[in-house]
């Protein structure tokens, strides 16, 4: 049986494990004070290119999102995100828990536009009874979004001079950041990314990690206390190590973008694969995650085979699915996948 | 340098990193659905003897406190706890950040009574006004406590006959666990503990593991969509099988008692060390954390040569300190010590 | 100057001062337990015809939705509401910032459909993540809506139909209630909108009160220790009295119905007015909130003499306007608004 | 039967009836952007001699203060009280229901020392793990406290200054403000009060109004958005003019002072009263609240004829007692009680 299903079906990417290994009777302080994670702060501030920048390391992704977006709201703010947004949709209201209200725009192919974003905190500000809503207070937008779609650098920046505008930060889920970057059609850089939002974060979990997500302050700006509440949200491993060895491995030897890379290519062989077979795609993604339409017989075959996600279903018996690469999919299971595919 | 700073200063029992490349390539479901979770599962209710019990694998202590406690209490509910207790104290107020208080009683050697837990239950309900205050909603102590100190198994019946009465659910913080049930002073079994509470922990971070902590509800009594609101807490690990993974090999082969009975023995022979040269106890521990009083001198002698944790600073230069052993500490590591300690 | 502006700008009924003025030197014991509410409760009971029923005395609206929300709600659910819904828009997240998702369906004439809101649990329950999102807890109507218009008994029945399937609670927010029964468009009584549904609120603060809302659980079944939950959010009045003594007004000799049919008379002179004169209705309501397209030669004319509400400014100068009558509102402000106008 | 149980078992002040009758028909607008609310404003802040100072009324006690506190505090911060504040024990966990802890401190007839605020802070701050801990993130006390004792001016200003050193508001809850500065005992003005701290209440409910408690930020540092937030608590009324009415006559003529003084002096006829008569004070309170000990004959000689509260029952039948006066108490009242009195 080969699985498709997602990116976090199996462990961790070797390098890490030899590592975990390799480390494992070093005397370390906890709660993120050991030397694995200094050093992986550095590696990661090294990579975004701003030394003044300050990291902090957390285990999910689902708890980073709603640590972040808490502590940088105050109690009368929202965050504004895509009606298909992860913290607006699959996060169990987790964001809404600690208080605050998801402020939702339209979504094309899971991204907000910056008009879009624009004409809704105009609207707002002449509303004159603004002071009985909730005001926004950040943006959110996920990259890859959650249909594995990217926004271009203009996209970025168009939105980025409205939150200029408005002053508000802009949040920039990266649960699967590599794989955006590593796309063949990114247009902007880690380090261009790091200086068009206020925070963001780099997903280990999907990216070769057994866990961990590095939420990254470009400029330094962390909230008062983060290291307070990011306990309070019950987000603070005691051993530390664990995120900081993860981290250090990936980012030596650019090893979080070869994993990306390498999962990334593999979706367009996919890709092409489905296209040349003459399945419809429910969308172009140019990231690790593929939205095909697949008939009933496609559905048939692969049926105790191929191992796949089905995102919705369609008249007729046909489904949305996902197929998704990782490290871990080899060239050998896309192969395999042609061969059984009608 | 050797370090008795805490337990959880190194990386995981090597069995677990075995387990880890081992497993490594398996391609399993996400979110606690892998084939390793339910074998741990199981293995962890065949331990505790209750068959019909439930088990939730979480990652960190905070996280698993305030995720059971405010799963389980209602809106006008708080918990009753030491003052000493972890909740109370050193959790950055994450039980209050969930809406609720923690309703503390006095503590001796880290233990509630449940004498004070009767008088102050009889006292609320006595008050005419009590609609007007938090009612007590379950009760919450930790075994071993924070001061490494064990209740008996006649003084946990008490508490549990106080807690039936007034219908209060028992939640056993077990962040410790292995540490007491194996410390030579324990007179209760894992199975007697499963049927004198409606909740506890076994802590795994602290007792060999990378992270990770088994919620288990011995009578199978959980809160009603208890794995979205795990998930709503940020408590929910992509991949459970991380956690699976530990637990079981854990539970396989009684490795987390090995781990727990050869730190509290290393432990012991610490405290007779202390005793022998004099030195006072703080508080008498039968666990694997001794809180000793050292002298000046000694800290002098120790300093640059041996790590450890001090607790509280004392007049004249003394000081409260805690040695801790873990499942990584070797009798060599205590022999040193002997020969460094005046 | 003559002002439609809203329902809550002049002081209260005059009956209701005199009755505060004749009752103030009982002493009467606080927080509800004062003869006047005992009185008002059953006056309340009796005229929705559900003797098994409960009442309970709030302050204002938004603090009386969020407590019977957040008081009904577990913590993995939200609310299902119109995306028009008061709750959703103007009351400052208060849904939010005690926990939970404000779930909204699509409006029309600010009503949900119970097409529309099957068609959403239904998908809800056919999603395979539907334990990573927020369950839906609870259904959130209001009547009259926001925007005038009413329910059929008709569609409320559908609407109840659907809510009953999925074991949903339905509350129907009356912060206009006497003005939504009242109208000559309005086909559902009283006790047969009790019937419908399981918890209402009969707004005072709108229709002749100096504040209040009376939360109605007809058939009895209140969240538990309700009483003690509004005190900790903040809704418990001291002087209990006060709000007692104004809804066992309201409820005498049918006050509170009078003065809502008075009020919705003058409305429908007034959106005849508006009519005749070659207006353009926003909305065609049917109770006393009138919601007119207003030239700017019209507001012109009104500079100065007239007070109402712009809601939304339109292309052209043109405006969404309000008009509201009330309890205070006499035939001769509406007579010399006819003069006016042009 | 006479009635000393509390201070707001009556309406309101007859000048408060009379003047909402005579503003009843004015149309003014909600929220709190009336003119009796600005003319209440300006009085209040001219008593308190900071005209650069800012006001907002709200409706209730507990109200008052979880809305105060919460919007004070940032998430890693709790509010440092009494062990016997009102927050910390008779407000059903509304500030805890806000996500803020209540941090404690010993008290003496009912007030906290400036030694132990001190003592404390340095504690915390002293400790390693203080990151790991709820943050104190301001001052609350009562004034009268809940026992009706007084601070003198020399324990507010050294209760001050401690603050100051750490940068901790001080918030005074004025629920019984009148009472307090209207004593004989008082030796601090209402214009020093409000140079002491940085925001305090001036109780209404429990001092001649319906309802109401004005929130006073004698530097006009208020939190950002406020209005929002006290609309997010709950706690906006749509006809603010019944609580700028109410307060704008309470500082008409000082008749909120005078109100306080007659209360004060009768109450203090009542404790020479019972002291004459050999009754033993459970506390030598100097405001309107007298708690003295009955015993059983005592009490069975009220039995029926006076009604007051039951504080605490004492072994041998003997119970802590609380006799309150306010507006309404007649001197004839006294006196009937002092020929009942054995």
């Amino acid at each position: 049986m080969i699985s498709f299903t997602c990116d976090y079906n199996e462990g961790a990417h070797p390098l890490i494990l030899e590592r975990l290994i390799a480390t494992n009777l070093c005397q370390e302080p906890g709660y993120g004070a050991d030397a694995f994670t200094e050093s992986a702060k550095a590696r990661i501030l090294d990579a975004v290119g701003c030394p003044e920048g300050e990291v902090f390391l957390l285990t999910g992704g689902t708890q980073t999102n709603s640590t972040v977006i808490a502590t940088m709201l105050r109690d009368y703010q929202g965050v504004v995100a895509a009606e298909s947004g992860h913290i607006a949709v699959h996060e169990a209201g987790a964001v809404e828990y600690t208080g605050h209200k998801v402020l939702t725009l339209p979504q094309s192919e899971g991204k907000i536009s910056a008009w879009d974003l624009q004409d809704y905190l105009e609207t707002f500000y002449a509303d004159g009874a603004y002071d009985h809503m909730v005001f926004p207070g950040m943006v959110y937008i996920s990259f890859p979004t959650e249909y594995g779609t990217l926004y271009s650098k203009a996209e970025l920046e168009a939105i980025r001079d409205v939150c200029l505008r408005y002053e508000l930060p802009l949040f920039i889920d990266g649960a699967r950041l590599g794989y955006g970057l590593m796309s063949p059609e990114c247009d902007v850089t880690l380090r261009e990314l790091g200086r068009l939002c206020d925070v963001f974060t780099i997903g280990g979990t999907k990216l070769g990690a057994l866990c961990g997500e590095a939420v990254v302050f470009p400029s330094g700006k962390v909230p008062e206390h983060f290291f307070t509440m990011v306990k309070q949200h019950g987000a603070l491993l005691a051993k530390g190590r664990l995120l900081g060895i993860q981290f250090d491995t990936l980012f030596t030897d650019e090893l979080y973008f070869k994993i990306a890379r390498g999962a990334v290519d593999l979706a367009m062989e996919l890709k092409d694969l489905f296209v040349e077979k003459g399945y419809e795609l429910f969308m172009d993604s140019p990231t690790n995650q593929q939205f095909v339409i697949l008939t009933p017989e496609a559905a048939q075959a692969l049926e105790g085979r191929v191992l796949y996600e089905v995102w919705e279903r369609l008249p007729g018996g046909r489904a949305v699915t996902r197929f998704a690469t990782s490290w871990a999919t080899t060239p050998d299971q896309v192969q395999a996948l042609a061969e059984i595919l009608p």
